[in-house]
């Protein structure tokens, strides 16, 4: 091994010799990736050198990625040599754009102000002191107020601000509840399709049911029982609140989509109507604002409002303080009522003309379900292929699409107008159509 | 019951007609608050009209909160006549403003350059495209893809964007990692302090140990030994590699306030010693930015990325959309590097100049401990009183402290500089020797 060593050098200089040395050796590949490093004491012997010179240069190798330690075995050299920077992986890159969006949970791109949150956010972002700490496990105190106030005012929902916690999304919320319902075992979800919800529940080993109101804890939202936007009837949220009164369940009540109730006046909440027993209250933005804006609450009743203050210093509130702050003014200057009632105007006026269209487009052909809310309507087709091979065809001509379910000859799709413009809806039905008589009936090879 | 109903009004007014009848005797007072409303049946035949309409306007007294209704009892009025809007409760209103927080864990005013983030803010709400749907569950690819080059430059974490998760916390992290860790059963952490970590597992059902190195998961902070910032030396993280490898543990290495190891070479990561076998790396920029920016990264080795992206699809994405975005790009312009250099700089400084206001003060009086990381101090002095004394004590006098340990006859106080201005050392550590002495001495009673 040859070294040139200046003996003038200080110590520290003497070891990044001899890592210098080293890493030459491994970058030019002379000293191959997987090869073994000399042993510290081989190799200080080499050198003349002390053992913790060569140990200082081995553990900057290390902290470097030019070698790594094995247990017991010592050390080896990585492929840092023939690394290549890492690319982000080409995705779906044989795909065509997509054209029309039938599949997609995001809002329309009129609906939301983004000038007007924009200010809001900005002026959060000034003050500088409240930005300078960590926020209240709980949430800000100032917007769970207004939140306490507003679902008061539109839900019925009669709360203070110290009943109310704040997170970043309906799951980070479950997060925080589960553990408050140790003395329940099974809770009943409505379907299987909100696994955001089910595995939480499930990682926190409670045994998941579905429609079984004989759960210690059922899981319910009323405003969008199916996906269609089925809502429940008043009579049976009643039914439902005498039944886990009796069972003394605990009903959880998402509260999704409840905005979005076109077709009557928007139904009482069971955390309302049960006087706020026995039901924790689920609230969302993300359908109202924008869905990257993330800030969920819940509304807890009050035993289980103090085993969580018990609790709340060992959690860390998920939600952004600047986001909390901007929502919190948003609401008081009346923005998030206009919001609403804008939302409601024109999803409703979306999901009637998407009707019109399908109707138009598929006629007696097939079968159509729409509910009392909600941006989306059910539309069953016959259909000779799967449901995957379906989608994988419209997804190739540039139409994403959302299987429902499938049956023998049949297909149920999911069609939401929510991100889709309007003027869109005529020509995505056709693309569709022409698909599916194209699957019934395939063009001849060449 | 007197009630004038105009026959010829609709049905909805008919039933609007008996909920403002109803309305009225409940806010006068004169169905008093917790009696009991005539049953549908009763009250049906009473007014002549039939039981929907009667239960119709029930449903919206009770939806509007002037009623609840009680399993098989029937409808009860409510307190809402005598019901004040809900006050914030005051808080601690007889305690003085803080003057001194030596118990902060907030970051120093000077030390964020807040017209530069709200630029960042600013140009990533206006990319509205991104906002108008979910993140993805995972974190926005391009953050991760800047994050994997980030820690691969300055931590020798060699990992691609596809191993890291982007969460709100460190919390909500270790929510996503606990379920992956199912056959694991026991978790050691190196001290009782972080809350905030071992619930999280204790909450899975993991059992909880301190400092017992033959758990099935270890957890430990390299930077962040003890409060005072007490790093673990090179030699050890060495040795905990090779422990854990024979063993078959995971290492779970919360790297905070690495970027604060002011008295040498920042540390080399045990994810980059052991090639990224058995380690789960933790990063978070709560100190190094605000910590109201809820941000923060794993990077998951081979085998738990695996078992992640099988499950990514049922968790949400905790953190903003919007920040991400704009962190991304700060990133990558450089100021993350710009920003840590920084503070570096100015903690190193504080807290040396905090050694010596109270090394001035308190002399040999005293005993102090100091890491070689970090923004405290720890403080023992002699004290006659107990530690929620003088804790209450010091608070009356607009001092916040934070009290470490207690022996008989001695406190350990933990000092934080990070967000108390360099002028107030001198005038805040006199304070609390001025209680110190008093609480020896208590002034006579007049």
């Amino acid at each position: 091994m040859s070294l040139s060593l200046h003996q003038t050098d200080k110590k520290e200089s003497l070891y990044m010799q001899v890592y210098h040395h080293y890493r030459e050796l491994i970058m030019e590949r002379r000293l191959p990736a997987r090869s073994r490093m000399p042993s510290l004491r081989k190799c200080a012997e080499e050198l003349n050198l002390s053992r913790t010179t060569i140990e200082s240069a081995y553990l900057q190798l290390a902290a470097d990625g030019y070698i790594i330690a094995r247990a017991q075995s010592g050390y080896y050299v990585t492929d840092i040599a023939s690394l290549e920077p890492v690319q982000p992986k080409p995705r779906n890159a044989a795909l065509p754009e997509v054209r029309y969006d039938f599949a997609s949970v995001g809002v329309d791109r009129e609906s939301f102000r983004f000038d007007l949150w924009q200010r809001y956010i900005k002026s959060a972002l000034r003050q500088n002191d409240r930005l300078l700490s960590y926020g209240e496990p709980q949430g800000e105190e100032d917007l769970r107020q207004v939140l306490a106030d507003y679902v008061r005012q539109h839900r019925n929902v009669v709360c203070s601000a110290e009943d109310i916690v704040i997170g970043a999304s309906v799951q980070s919320l479950l997060q925080l509840l589960c553990p408050l319902l140790r003395e329940r075992q099974t809770v009943s979800f409505p379907t299987p399709s909100f696994v955001q919800g089910s595995t939480v529940f499930s990682d926190y080993g409670f045994e998941i049911h579905y429609r079984n109101k004989d759960c210690d804890i059922i899981y319910v939202s009323p405003a969008h029982m199916t996906k269609w936007g089925e809502i429940m009837p008043v009579s049976r949220r009643m039914e439902l609140i005498h039944y886990a009164g009796t069972k003394g369940s605990l009903i959880i009540e998402d509260d999704f989509e409840n905005e979005f109730v076109y077709l009557q006046k928007p139904t009482p909440s069971l955390f309302g109507l049960a006087g706020g027993h026995n039901v924790v209250y689920l609230g969302s933005f993300s359908r109202l604002l924008l869905p990257s804006i993330r800030i969920s609450f819940m509304v807890l009743p009050p035993s289980l409002a103090d085993e969580y203050h018990r609790r709340s210093d060992y959690y860390s509130q998920t939600a952004s303080k600047a986001e909390q702050i901007a929502l919190c003014q948003f609401i008081r200057d009346g923005h998030l009522g206009a919001q609403t009632r804008r939302l409601k105007r024109l999803y409703s006026q979306k999901l009637k003309l998407l009707l019109h269209e399908v109707r138009e487009v598929f006629g007696s052909s097939s079968q159509i379900q729409i509910g009392a809310a909600g941006t989306s309507l059910a539309l069953t087709l016959s259909c000779p292929a799967d449901g995957a091979e379906l989608k994988k065809q419209a997804r190739t001509r540039g139409l994403r699409l959302q299987i429902l379910k499938e049956e023998p000859g049949f297909v149920t799709l999911l069609l939401s107008c929510s991100s889709m413009p309007e003027e869109d809806f005529a020509p995505a039905c056709h693309l569709l159509s022409q698909i599916m008589s194209e699957l019934s009936s395939p063009a001849p090879k060449a």
